[in-house]
């Protein structure tokens, strides 16, 4: 197979706190520091969701980049945009909103639906600062 | 006078809202959209801030950048970052958190800091995502 | 007045070249070089349009952003997107496609309509690659 | 081996549509969308060439990057900047120019020159917008 | 004067320190601190040129930007690239070598040569890092 | 292991030349072109360290970022920010200041604080100019 990998940007500004219920006010504050303010900060978040497959020999498309573009932005970042990732976004419940938490449920979300699509998800690599970034592999070590 | 413009960048990370509290709900969501959303949403802010003068013949400095990054930083960004811009800073109080008035708020703060320290506030810039930002020059149409 | 300036970025991928039609083809290599290539070159355009006014009272807003992008769209980029800057777009008949006039000829769609809207058109900045912009005032020297 | 990666970072500019001329107009359109515009379009496209070996041990180099510069223009991007990437390039004739299969032929041409000059090609980056890149690492599944 | 304004991007790495002779060690440690460091440090800087002037009725251009890319590389860069501010550069010799000073010096090489080529020299703006830069209009507040 | 890969971006100004005490001047030009200046020339740099491990079930974090930016900043950037890199840095002495080894010699002194940190460190990226950068895994080939 001659797999090819394509990449697709998405954005979403979203308001969070890091904040464990379990824990004292004091000790979120040790922990998160200025991540804990109760009432919230937010980020401008850049999403990026990479899939592979073989182009096909009519199109030379992996997918159709405008089709993931409308998967991502129909089942994850309608949800997340100009949200509270620790309030307002069901399949987030119960969950740390910490960015490694939030490219986890991303990929679960999207790796069924892009299999169903006849393509296979490889990476979610969510971006929270020009400093700080998340990639996720499903799990795996991917090298 | 030999006028140099001089500019530092600092970022901040915040929640706000745009809710008018005179108003209903519906009109707040019919003017506002997504950006009502009543559990918050938040950015990655990038602060601009432009101060003129002549450099200074032993040190070819208009000021010390450091100087003036200690300077927005103790004054704007460290009331700013990581918190919620409609309920955490008192600057902010009783304005619409727009970024128009965040601009506006922070030339008000710095101007006559940087006129003591002897340069001249020319411009801030202010920027809420990768497609808006927001120019004040103190009230002025600057050209 | 407290006037502040918004500015909306927008994008549009486009082809074109740069071909003077009285010129014989030599001359148009000359003076154009690669960017004369008969079957077309493209970019990647990003276009900044910036508005003054002042903020609304009850809103923070020079003017609603959204309704400055849908504007944008519906006037300029979607008769450029996609598209053959000399070949496809009614507004560039009969002009050299060179970034400089079509900037020229942005400014004169949404100066008026900007207008109706209650600000006042400021600036067209057109960016064609990295190393190359253009930026229109509407003709004056801003400075 | 002790093994590092070196990245080099070309441009070009071209345009090019995405047609299948075994399909009717309505069925390119249906398929591709805006990127079948007869007149074709255009984007600044970024490459990045990504190869890996041992640091010689009097040079510090996997290998020149002047070197693998001067490499890749004169055997790719000479042949694609300021180009149609359907009607000028004799290495994409007979190929859809989508991003993927432009990203397979630079490898095909790049692979065994740099094998000559004493590393090995990793990866071929071709981002097409912001939004949209292409990763290929020779048909392998790299990770 | 339908005036438009057009922008060139160049580039220079160079090594410099923030040093006055004049001074004590002890001074010059106190005033520029890291940047005095005696052993040099340097930067990645980006120089933007901005010119104005009309468009040409056959070519649609304020001026060739090959052409003003020629001339910044020929008079400014090429003494700069892979150089020391402080030792290498004929018009910085007796210049402390802050970003103020090198973009004045910039400003005063370019400009009559600009204007032999039939355009204006507008602004010099002179990247250090992603945090500071600079920008000089010849001098005069230009709004 | 659900392992979960963050990166922390860091950056540090500094001079360096590439020369080889072992080789003629002559050679010394002719290898490593301008990068060879007797002077030093210099560079913004960025560096992106990349950890894995699987997300602590109280605070969703691999790790705490803070304290691997401090870590980062207090073993390595702290010895190289406002440096020379062949003259001032204890972990380059005899060494070639190419990138591909600064790379290495980064990557050396921070896994093993990672690991006692509960984490691993599995890549570093260090960006030389926005067309050069270098990445080491430790050797191995990733993918």
């Amino acid at each position: 197979m001659n797999r090819v990998f394509i990449t697709r940007r998405e954005t979403f500004n979203a308001a969070h706190k890091l904040w464990q219920p379990a824990w004292s006010d004091q000790k979120n504050q040790e922990v998160f520091g200025a991540c804990s303010n109760k009432n919230w900060h937010g980020h401008n978040f850049t999403l990026f969701v990479t899939v592979s497959g073989e182009p096909n020999s009519e199109t030379g498309f992996v997918m159709n980049l405008q089709r993931l573009s409308t998967l991502i932005r129909s089942e994850v970042t309608a949800h997340l945009d100009h949200k509270n990732l620790n309030l307002d976004v069901p399949f987030l419940r119960d969950v740390m909103a910490s960015t490694e938490n939030v490219a986890i449920a991303i990929w679960n979300i999207l790796a069924p639906q892009i299999r169903e699509l006849g393509a296979e998800l490889e990476k979610i690599k969510l971006v929270e600062t020009e400093n700080n970034f998340v990639e996720y592999y499903g799990g795996n070590k991917p090298f």
